[in-house]
Protein backbone atom coordinates (compact mmCIF):
# COMPACT_ATOMS: atom_id res chain seq x y z
CA UNK A 1 0.00 0.00 0.00
CA UNK A 2 1.44 3.32 -1.15
CA UNK A 3 1.81 6.01 1.79
CA UNK A 4 0.91 8.53 -0.93
CA UNK A 5 -2.93 9.43 -1.43
CA UNK A 6 -2.43 9.06 -5.33
CA UNK A 7 -0.14 9.10 -8.49
CA UNK A 8 0.26 13.06 -8.43
CA UNK A 9 1.79 13.07 -4.85
CA UNK A 10 4.00 10.39 -5.23
CA UNK A 11 5.78 12.37 -8.27
CA UNK A 12 5.45 15.49 -6.26
CA UNK A 13 7.12 14.15 -3.80
CA UNK A 14 10.12 13.59 -6.38
CA UNK A 15 9.91 16.86 -7.15
CA UNK A 16 9.91 18.05 -3.86
CA UNK A 17 13.00 16.02 -3.66
CA UNK A 18 14.26 18.41 -6.13
CA UNK A 19 13.40 21.04 -3.95
CA UNK A 20 15.24 19.83 -1.38
CA UNK A 21 18.37 19.57 -3.20
CA UNK A 22 18.06 23.30 -4.18
CA UNK A 23 17.93 24.32 -0.61
CA UNK A 24 20.45 23.04 0.48
CA UNK A 25 22.39 24.39 -2.58
CA UNK A 26 21.25 27.87 -1.49
CA UNK A 27 18.84 28.00 -4.68
CA UNK A 28 15.44 28.84 -4.19
CA UNK A 29 13.65 25.64 -3.95
CA UNK A 30 11.56 24.71 -6.45
CA UNK A 31 11.86 21.32 -8.02
CA UNK A 32 10.17 19.61 -10.97
CA UNK A 33 10.13 16.17 -12.45
CA UNK A 34 8.66 15.45 -15.84
CA UNK A 35 6.61 12.02 -16.31
CA UNK A 36 5.88 9.98 -19.53
CA UNK A 37 3.98 6.75 -19.64
CA UNK A 38 4.85 6.19 -15.66
CA UNK A 39 8.03 7.15 -16.02
CA UNK A 40 10.37 9.99 -15.10
CA UNK A 41 11.67 10.93 -18.14
CA UNK A 42 14.05 14.41 -16.48
CA UNK A 43 14.32 16.07 -13.17
CA UNK A 44 15.90 19.58 -11.93
CA UNK A 45 15.86 22.08 -9.53
CA UNK A 46 16.21 25.95 -9.55
CA UNK A 47 19.94 26.79 -10.48
CA UNK A 48 19.76 30.65 -10.64
CA UNK A 49 22.37 30.99 -8.20
CA UNK A 50 24.96 28.44 -9.69
CA UNK A 51 24.37 29.17 -13.53
CA UNK A 52 24.70 33.10 -12.70
CA UNK A 53 21.42 32.34 -15.17
CA UNK A 54 18.42 33.59 -14.08
CA UNK A 55 16.18 31.38 -17.05
CA UNK A 56 17.49 28.33 -15.60
CA UNK A 57 14.46 27.59 -13.76
CA UNK A 58 13.52 23.96 -12.90
CA UNK A 59 11.02 23.83 -15.70
CA UNK A 60 13.24 24.76 -18.41
CA UNK A 61 15.88 22.82 -17.73
CA UNK A 62 13.63 20.17 -17.36
CA UNK A 63 11.68 20.48 -20.13
CA UNK A 64 15.09 20.35 -22.03
CA UNK A 65 15.81 17.39 -20.69
CA UNK A 66 12.85 15.45 -21.04
CA UNK A 67 12.86 15.82 -24.89
CA UNK A 68 16.76 15.11 -24.64
CA UNK A 69 15.52 12.14 -22.39
CA UNK A 70 12.38 10.61 -25.37
CA UNK A 71 14.22 12.39 -28.84
CA UNK A 72 11.28 14.53 -29.33
CA UNK A 73 10.82 18.14 -29.48
CA UNK A 74 7.24 17.92 -28.26
CA UNK A 75 5.86 16.56 -24.91
CA UNK A 76 2.29 15.77 -25.51
CA UNK A 77 2.08 12.74 -23.39
CA UNK A 78 4.19 13.95 -20.79
CA UNK A 79 3.06 15.51 -17.14
CA UNK A 80 5.05 18.40 -15.90
CA UNK A 81 5.00 18.35 -11.47
CA UNK A 82 6.46 21.39 -10.38
CA UNK A 83 6.60 22.56 -6.53
CA UNK A 84 5.77 26.03 -7.55
CA UNK A 85 3.63 27.47 -9.91
CA UNK A 86 5.63 28.40 -12.89
CA UNK A 87 6.03 31.73 -13.73
CA UNK A 88 5.06 33.46 -16.96
CA UNK A 89 8.46 32.47 -18.82
CA UNK A 90 8.20 28.70 -17.82
CA UNK A 91 4.70 28.83 -18.81
CA UNK A 92 4.83 30.42 -22.07
CA UNK A 93 7.61 27.54 -22.87
CA UNK A 94 5.56 24.89 -21.67
CA UNK A 95 3.33 26.09 -24.68
CA UNK A 96 6.06 25.44 -26.68
CA UNK A 97 6.50 22.05 -25.77
CA UNK A 98 2.78 21.06 -26.30
CA UNK A 99 3.01 19.37 -22.76
CA UNK A 100 0.14 17.17 -22.42
CA UNK A 101 -0.36 18.24 -18.40
CA UNK A 102 1.30 20.35 -15.74
CA UNK A 103 0.67 19.35 -11.90
CA UNK A 104 1.90 22.47 -9.40
CA UNK A 105 2.04 22.70 -5.80
CA UNK A 106 2.27 26.10 -4.18
CA UNK A 107 0.59 28.94 -5.63
CA UNK A 108 2.49 32.31 -6.49
CA UNK A 109 0.58 35.18 -6.27
CA UNK A 110 2.61 37.33 -7.59
CA UNK A 111 5.11 35.31 -9.79
CA UNK A 112 2.69 32.72 -11.11
CA UNK A 113 1.90 32.71 -14.68
CA UNK A 114 -1.97 32.28 -13.71
CA UNK A 115 -2.30 35.77 -13.06
CA UNK A 116 -1.87 35.95 -17.13
CA UNK A 117 -4.74 33.90 -17.45
CA UNK A 118 -4.39 30.37 -18.94
CA UNK A 119 -4.07 31.45 -22.80
CA UNK A 120 -0.31 31.92 -21.34
CA UNK A 121 -0.48 27.43 -21.97
CA UNK A 122 -1.70 25.63 -24.87
CA UNK A 123 -4.75 24.54 -25.05
CA UNK A 124 -4.34 20.52 -25.24
CA UNK A 125 -2.38 21.44 -21.88
CA UNK A 126 -4.50 20.55 -18.60
CA UNK A 127 -3.45 22.08 -15.36
CA UNK A 128 -3.92 20.71 -11.50
CA UNK A 129 -3.26 22.66 -8.54
CA UNK A 130 -2.42 22.38 -4.84
CA UNK A 131 -1.18 19.39 -4.69
CA UNK A 132 1.09 18.93 -1.34
CA UNK A 133 0.62 22.89 -1.39
CA UNK A 134 1.21 22.84 2.02
CA UNK A 135 5.07 21.03 1.89
CA UNK A 136 5.59 23.30 -1.15
CA UNK A 137 4.95 26.24 0.39
CA UNK A 138 6.54 25.68 3.48
CA UNK A 139 9.72 25.10 2.08
CA UNK A 140 9.38 28.17 0.40
CA UNK A 141 8.32 30.12 3.57
CA UNK A 142 10.92 28.36 4.93
CA UNK A 143 14.16 29.72 2.80
CA UNK A 144 13.22 32.98 2.72
CA UNK A 145 12.97 33.19 6.83
CA UNK A 146 16.20 32.15 6.59
CA UNK A 147 17.51 34.00 3.64
CA UNK A 148 15.94 37.40 5.85
CA UNK A 149 17.74 35.75 9.51
CA UNK A 150 21.14 36.04 7.38
CA UNK A 151 21.19 39.45 6.11
CA UNK B 1 28.56 58.92 -42.79
CA UNK B 2 26.60 55.88 -41.70
CA UNK B 3 24.13 54.17 -44.27
CA UNK B 4 21.83 53.31 -41.28
CA UNK B 5 19.08 56.21 -39.70
CA UNK B 6 20.18 55.27 -36.18
CA UNK B 7 21.66 53.29 -33.86
CA UNK B 8 18.88 51.03 -33.61
CA UNK B 9 18.95 50.17 -37.18
CA UNK B 10 22.97 49.71 -36.86
CA UNK B 11 21.96 47.21 -34.23
CA UNK B 12 19.26 45.97 -35.82
CA UNK B 13 20.92 45.35 -38.61
CA UNK B 14 23.07 42.62 -36.58
CA UNK B 15 20.43 40.73 -35.40
CA UNK B 16 19.38 40.25 -38.99
CA UNK B 17 22.84 39.12 -39.79
CA UNK B 18 21.72 36.60 -37.34
CA UNK B 19 18.42 35.69 -38.55
CA UNK B 20 19.83 35.18 -41.83
CA UNK B 21 22.60 32.46 -40.08
CA UNK B 22 19.24 30.72 -39.01
CA UNK B 23 17.90 30.84 -42.41
CA UNK B 24 21.02 29.45 -44.38
CA UNK B 25 20.68 26.43 -41.23
CA UNK B 26 16.94 26.36 -42.01
CA UNK B 27 15.91 27.47 -38.62
CA UNK B 28 13.40 30.16 -38.32
CA UNK B 29 14.93 33.38 -39.06
CA UNK B 30 14.68 34.98 -36.09
CA UNK B 31 18.42 36.85 -34.74
CA UNK B 32 18.87 39.00 -31.93
CA UNK B 33 21.93 40.71 -30.27
CA UNK B 34 22.05 42.44 -26.90
CA UNK B 35 24.10 45.59 -26.89
CA UNK B 36 25.51 47.16 -23.48
CA UNK B 37 27.38 51.04 -23.60
CA UNK B 38 27.94 50.55 -27.05
CA UNK B 39 28.87 47.41 -27.09
CA UNK B 40 27.53 44.04 -28.47
CA UNK B 41 27.72 41.81 -25.45
CA UNK B 42 25.76 38.71 -27.23
CA UNK B 43 24.63 37.72 -30.43
CA UNK B 44 22.08 34.65 -31.10
CA UNK B 45 19.84 33.26 -33.56
CA UNK B 46 16.68 31.03 -33.25
CA UNK B 47 18.40 27.19 -32.66
CA UNK B 48 15.25 24.86 -32.42
CA UNK B 49 15.96 22.56 -34.73
CA UNK B 50 19.78 21.79 -34.45
CA UNK B 51 19.15 21.11 -30.79
CA UNK B 52 15.85 19.77 -30.71
CA UNK B 53 14.82 22.03 -28.38
CA UNK B 54 11.74 24.18 -28.22
CA UNK B 55 13.22 26.73 -25.75
CA UNK B 56 16.19 27.26 -27.64
CA UNK B 57 14.90 31.12 -29.21
CA UNK B 58 17.04 33.74 -30.00
CA UNK B 59 16.19 36.13 -27.19
CA UNK B 60 16.80 33.01 -24.85
CA UNK B 61 20.07 32.08 -25.50
CA UNK B 62 21.29 35.63 -26.19
CA UNK B 63 20.25 36.42 -22.75
CA UNK B 64 22.01 33.90 -20.73
CA UNK B 65 25.42 35.04 -23.29
CA UNK B 66 25.40 38.57 -22.41
CA UNK B 67 24.79 37.57 -18.29
CA UNK B 68 27.80 35.33 -18.94
CA UNK B 69 29.72 38.02 -21.06
CA UNK B 70 29.05 40.69 -18.32
CA UNK B 71 29.25 37.92 -15.14
CA UNK B 72 25.93 39.74 -14.17
CA UNK B 73 22.50 37.64 -14.07
CA UNK B 74 20.70 41.25 -14.17
CA UNK B 75 20.75 43.12 -17.57
CA UNK B 76 19.48 46.46 -16.62
CA UNK B 77 21.75 48.39 -18.76
CA UNK B 78 21.50 46.36 -21.76
CA UNK B 79 19.15 46.73 -24.87
CA UNK B 80 17.61 43.64 -26.67
CA UNK B 81 17.62 43.78 -30.26
CA UNK B 82 15.51 41.15 -31.91
CA UNK B 83 14.47 40.74 -35.30
CA UNK B 84 10.87 39.41 -34.43
CA UNK B 85 8.00 40.13 -31.82
CA UNK B 86 9.34 37.96 -28.18
CA UNK B 87 6.93 35.22 -27.69
CA UNK B 88 5.68 35.18 -24.41
CA UNK B 89 8.17 32.98 -22.97
CA UNK B 90 10.73 35.21 -24.23
CA UNK B 91 9.46 38.00 -22.52
CA UNK B 92 9.14 36.71 -19.08
CA UNK B 93 12.49 35.85 -19.41
CA UNK B 94 13.14 39.34 -20.11
CA UNK B 95 11.25 40.28 -16.89
CA UNK B 96 13.66 38.19 -14.67
CA UNK B 97 16.77 39.63 -16.15
CA UNK B 98 15.36 43.24 -15.61
CA UNK B 99 16.41 44.12 -19.21
CA UNK B 100 16.75 47.93 -19.72
CA UNK B 101 15.01 48.01 -23.17
CA UNK B 102 13.53 45.51 -26.13
CA UNK B 103 13.44 46.55 -29.46
CA UNK B 104 12.17 44.20 -31.84
CA UNK B 105 11.60 44.32 -35.96
CA UNK B 106 8.25 42.89 -37.02
CA UNK B 107 5.25 42.10 -35.09
CA UNK B 108 4.41 38.65 -34.90
CA UNK B 109 0.21 39.19 -33.61
CA UNK B 110 -0.38 34.97 -33.51
CA UNK B 111 2.79 34.04 -31.23
CA UNK B 112 4.29 37.67 -29.86
CA UNK B 113 3.88 38.55 -26.17
CA UNK B 114 1.69 41.83 -26.63
CA UNK B 115 -1.06 39.97 -27.14
CA UNK B 116 -0.47 39.37 -23.01
CA UNK B 117 -0.15 43.01 -22.60
CA UNK B 118 2.65 44.57 -21.04
CA UNK B 119 2.41 43.81 -17.94
CA UNK B 120 4.59 40.33 -19.26
CA UNK B 121 7.42 42.83 -18.95
CA UNK B 122 9.43 44.39 -16.05
CA UNK B 123 8.34 47.75 -15.51
CA UNK B 124 11.49 48.98 -16.25
CA UNK B 125 11.46 48.06 -19.23
CA UNK B 126 10.85 50.19 -22.71
CA UNK B 127 10.10 49.17 -25.86
CA UNK B 128 10.49 50.21 -29.74
CA UNK B 129 9.25 48.27 -32.11
CA UNK B 130 8.93 48.32 -35.90
CA UNK B 131 12.50 49.19 -36.37
CA UNK B 132 13.34 47.47 -40.08
CA UNK B 133 10.09 45.84 -40.08
CA UNK B 134 9.71 45.13 -43.11
CA UNK B 135 13.16 43.56 -43.90
CA UNK B 136 12.34 41.58 -41.01
CA UNK B 137 9.12 40.25 -41.99
CA UNK B 138 10.31 39.64 -45.85
CA UNK B 139 12.76 37.08 -43.96
CA UNK B 140 10.08 35.13 -41.99
CA UNK B 141 7.49 35.21 -45.28
CA UNK B 142 10.02 34.25 -47.53
CA UNK B 143 10.86 31.56 -44.78
CA UNK B 144 7.79 29.87 -44.64
CA UNK B 145 7.29 30.63 -48.51
CA UNK B 146 10.34 28.21 -48.73
CA UNK B 147 8.83 25.51 -46.41
CA UNK B 148 5.56 25.14 -47.82
CA UNK B 149 7.54 24.78 -51.47
CA UNK B 150 8.89 22.00 -49.90
CA UNK B 151 6.77 20.11 -48.52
Amino acid sequence: MSIFDNEDELYMQQALREAKEAYDEGEIPIGAVVVCNGQIVARAHNNTERLHDVTAHAEMIAYTAAANTLGSKYLPECTLYVTVEPCPMCAGAAWWTQIGRIVYGASDKKRGFERMGRAMLHPKTEVTSGVMEEECAALMKDFFRKMRGSE
